[in-house]
């Protein structure tokens, strides 16, 4: 993973290379320095625009700084609204606070409560697990295997990834993992298995205070849950006085086609945890959904200075007012997120299925191409192209598209265009082939 | 800690009771929806002006909406500048970059790189946990008595709060708890504790990665470290192996007069975390300062999807151009925590040191009431007077003032005023104190 | 498990229930007071005598007080030979060592050192995951479903058992659970799926220092790992940098044909620990064989008192020399596994498969009564007849004989007839099967 | 810590060097094979006659093989006894069980259960432990500094030796680590300062289910606790709602005059850890005493397989019948304590008290020589000179005695003349005395 150089001698980066930390990710895949955004497009300094199909992760699906989000926090700025009131009362939040029951929870007939930690998704998982290690008074957490749930301590023992596990540089407990739907194949029921450990009282797996899953495993590689198994899952953690907790921070707020990523399987968590897109303008802000009954926290107990980050709020409520009021986005969704798969399905359709094949659910799908190699010469390729798309998967085997579920139709073909170009370029070349495969 | 219920029949806050978690906490002791907010003042929906001396936990330190950052962020979001873009590289960070460079580490000879974690102190602190632990190979921490550094598992660890540890439901390890400076009374060196412990094979502390420490203890109770204690503490964890990591997130920015608290003992940490005020606008943001040979992250291993706030990149550039560039606002600062320690010193000169004291350092200072039933009358009154001021320390015993830096003297004064007006109405009435020692 | 009263109103235990803790356990199942012991046989303070098919939990492979072994003892204190001389140079562990080495170690070309432990079993399991975490430098250790490898802090955490492991008090960390052979069907190989998580590297599953195993599972319920899963599981191990523990505290000795009950594997695990039966006398003593090359400890490293329990040293090397000189005595012990296992097979076939089946490998075998009630209500009818007998698994369903490997085939089968009857007794009467029913 | 060689080409030690594991250690400084022993001394392979002020680390309190103990012994083996009967009713455990209680719990009106956890001291610590942590819910455990408790990972935990902890190859957990008494000079109440954390709400400390403590150090350098700060000690303890937990492993069965180590200081600790001497002929034994009103145990909790060990119950209840129904016994290790005393008082007057000291407390005392290299030059010299005598502390620098307690007086004469001549050898000679200082 290195940065690769600009194609003259002057280095266009030196700020970057010299100021900050070697942590730094997205931009050794993306050498480029970004400028402006609107809509599905990135602009670098020099004026070139990009298809982006990353969007943050999932944290833009409304596009780049929409425009009636745009307004409303322009106008709140301008009139001095509170920027931050740490939790105290105000009107930013009342207001995101009323429109999210009227619009999300009343009509779905979810009874929870809101909960504002720290504006990331790993503040959020953290409460979550907090809460639920609380309730219960039992410390172990079930998650499972190529789950992603944030790097603060916490939500890193229940992540899978080694590279991010292995920088704590301390032994992660409190998570006994188990295998996702479909990981020991499709013969095997691996919600049984969970069933069977924890009635097995020397199974070694002791009694879990949650579960938490995601329904689409987004940095996991697109693997997707299946709706009976989700709902067995449910059935088995409630069975053993376990809650269940929907990591939602991907796979929510309309990526999957419904706002919640669950709706299709008809559950009711008894945890959802919120972030990326619930701002609509890529601002921080997390939510924590808690059932109502559950609601067992005493004051500022999980606390946090930005757990009021009121901006948020002004475009959060603009984007539940604007998007989610009716059905209608919904809708456009769904159908988007046919022609996605279609568009995916004819791509692998030419390689042989041990090469290329279609994974995800909604507008979070993506090619396994098999080799974190070609993957990544693949998005390589298509960045040269004008599209910005990552990989995922255990081996970054999974080119992943998250294009903005507000993309026109012209647009997501432009963008599957440069995909379909950039994949036959990598693998569809018998000699690059050979060239990769002598080459790994 | 209930809510106050409003002076008539109708229920003010009905949309949060219902809707938020019970987790709220701050609303709690100021029950007024706020709704707008301009430089030392909060504007409640009625029109009512409250002076805040809470200032987001010294997230405000240039006060509400400073002018100078509303309108550079205003012009930023007109014209489409990127919101929301990962760690790619954008001008937004690059401009940042190169400002903190020349204005904050260049004239200080520190050569630190900049990590962006997650915008959240919490998520610095977990930072840099982790990157001493991976450096040093050893897993343990040293922390102190009435240390807050945030309540994400590992940062928590480090917390010493006892309401907030006990709501993890499991045992936190990996941090050894020594005393604060002073923690044992003047008559022993607690660093010196701390060289017996670590050069003593059997004391049972295991070699640490990091010493973690707080100039001044914000939420701690305003606990004070003394500029000898503080470099004999950095030579103690250097010599023997073990990291220096200042958690500036309350007293950096300027609250303690430097723009880190921690150039007046003259140190130079191995690591800083920094959150709060480093956007200048209460914009959830977050810093870490590594020295630049302890560089040692691989690309993504620590990582966030709210790692570039590029508005909060716009602000904090144009706060540093605006405050920082020259000493002016320093110097202006000095002297107002000067004229913030007279008028504290006067007002506890009515009452014996038993009663009441002065604690604290530039503009984070405070009266210790020794009984945190005293100091939670004093803010209740003081709020019912107009003023938002908030309690600290073990027992809530301490009335923390946290002016914004830029407040004018006037207001300054008022505020001070009032809170006089509240101590004296509190423990200055004897009836009123029999009666709550009564009531105790 | 309340204890059995006995008929009369005499107290016969009123010294134990009075100054006993209640944490005792096999006195509840067995209320007798025993006295002396020889061969197969227990003999009450009354003078009754009792089959022993418990014998300490196979602590007492060659039988109570076997003759050789007792007149070496009783010339070794008569001679004033030393007692307890910690890890100093001694002839009786001289001894020890030299006949382990040539009739032991030598004949099956294995090049192990011998460290001395606490002489426990769980001391013995400490030592081995210090070793494998010392050396690999990872925390993690597999561990499998029903397996029990003691109650001390660090063995506990690799226990399977509920009931012990909530005895903690505390979170119990560094092991990974996986599923033991054949714990998720025929259909599927649990080795296999280890592999799959270790090569995956979002799998969550930490690298290993070691894979931690018992060929048979005692406490568990007789479950015993196929000869291919146990190559396979070995091969893993090495494939990812880990060693292989073979916890043959139970299963070792003889209990299962050879001395090592690895050797029909044909395994050379790289660490094996060994305690129960080993000291042939009953003896506290402990041994972790270490491969020649993985002996890094440090002098003193992992010491204890009793580590050099000479008296055991005196039984134990008298064992080997008496009944692992040559083969005939393994031989005799194969055979008896056998007749043990046609014995069982006989007894269930009387009975549906549901309801009883048998388990084990060579002389410790059991049936499987699928109930724990039921298979409490046999050993209860059974210690009524004159046979003590226990019961293990998860729910306590197994009936698990552990005869004496020297006992005669007359008092085997005088056991097995008195097992035949307590099972027929009570499962095989249609009328006691429908009162345990109902009374469930 | 190398071996020495024999003086001949011939290596004597052959077998040990080949097959036993490095982490041997005590042999290492007494490189002489032994075979037998009486009373105050052990006799090596070639007759060599070697006084012992090692005892098993104060295993072997009567001498070795005292002859009331082994004539009960023998006759037991003898008869048949039964010599392991994991935790069945038996007569062995039964009449020891009656004499412990008749001669020592009752005239000294404790109102103790007795608990067999496996025969060593760690396994009864671990025991504490967890029934501490157990009982009140609480993970936290308060050690000291210069603790030994044993090194399974629960007992490792509460140890203070970083050579022991870190071999555990994790991070250990669950202990928050006091100064003991005198840890931080004699100015400092260490005991108020541990009120103070445990008050304190955000000290970080949390609240502990028991507080562990040794009345006098031996492996930490034979540090003495004061009477007024263990009783002190108690009240904090119960003051907040944890056990005191003595760990009289080493202390106790008479080594500081009275069978328990904290008669002196008149406490009544919850939990009593015993082992080392108890069985008073250096066979594997250990004992948790438990304040009736906490012997909150479920049956088997807390098992293992050499729980009743009978050859030690018969020892040790002959030990308690012949040493202890009177009080002559503890007498005369009054007086022998009071010589032992006198004599190394009279050793080190010879030197500047900066190069040596007297520590301890009844016949558990040494000379701290303040260089661990001085004192290993001492005791090597020793036995050279025929006394066997280790050293303690955390830099190794105390010369730790512990002659049987009924070791005649000149015997006891003679060892210490023997210290004396090895001290006045090592230090009192200022040319090796130089060459030290040279070499270091």
């Amino acid at each position: 993973m290195n940065d690769r150089s600009p194609p003259d001698g002057v280095d266009k980066f030196a700020i970057f290379r010299r100021l900050e930390s070697q942590v730094r990710s997205y931009s050794r895949s993306f050498p480029v320095v970004f400028s402006t955004a609107r809509g599905a497009q990135l602009f670098a300094r020099d004026g070139t625009a990009y298809l982006d199909f990353l969007m943050g992760c999932s944290s833009l699906n409304y596009g780049h700084n929409p425009p009636e989000l745009k307004a409303a926090l322009a106008e709140y700025i301008a009139s001095d609204g509170i920027t931050h009131g740490l939790d105290l009362y105000n009107e930013a939040k009342e207001s995101f606070l009323r429109e999210f029951h009227e619009t999300i929870l009343k009509p779905r007939q979810l009874d929870y409560v809101v909960q504002f930690p720290g504006p990331t998704g790993a503040n959020a998982v953290e409460a979550a697990l907090k809460l639920a290690r609380k309730i219960t008074g039992r410390p172990n957490i079930i998650a499972f295997t190529n789950g992603f749930h944030g790097v603060s301590l916490g939500a890193l023992s229940c992540t899978g990834s080694r590279h991010h596990r292995a920088a704590a540089g301390q032994l992660l407990g409190g998570v006994s993992r188990l295998p996702y739907d479909g990981y020991l194949g499709s013969g095997v029921d691996t919600a049984d298995y969970l069933d069977r450990l924890l009635s097995d009282p020397s199974s070694g797996i002791d009694a879990p205070a949650a579960v938490i899953v995601e329904t689409v495993q987004g940095e996991g590689g697109l693997n997707v849950a299946g709706t009976a198994w989700l709902r067995k899952l449910a059935a088995i953690a409630h069975g053993h006085g376990a809650l269940l907790i929907v990591d939602d921070i991907q796979a929510g707020v309309g990526r999957t086609d419904a706002f919640f990523s669950f709706e299709a399987a008809g559950l009711h968590p008894d945890i959802v945890t919120m972030a990326k897109s619930i701002s609509g303008y890529g601002l921080p802000m997390a939510l924590v959904l808690i059932d109502r009954k559950l609601d067992r926290w005493e004051p500022g107990e999980h606390n946090g200075t930005f757990r009021g980050n009121c901006h948020a709020f002004i475009t959060a409520r603009a984007a539940l007012e604007h998007f989610w009021r009716t059905d209608s986005f919904a809708a456009s969704v769904r159908e988007k997120g046919n022609l996605l798969k279609n568009r995916l399905d004819q791509i692998v359709q030419k390689y042989d299925a041990s090469r290329a094949s279609v994974k995800g659910r909604g507008m979070m799908r993506g090619i396994d191409l098999k080799s974190g190699e070609v993957a990544g010469q693949v998005i390589s390729t298509a960045f040269q192209k004008g599209l910005i798309v990552e990989t995922a998967g255990p081996h970054d085997e999974v080119v992943k598209c998250l294009p903005p579920l507000v993309i026109g139709e012209d647009q997501l073909s432009q963008g599957l265009d440069i995909l379909e170009d950039a994949v036959d370029c990598v693998i569809g070349n018998p000699a690059s082939t050979a060239a990769l495969r002598g080459g790994s």
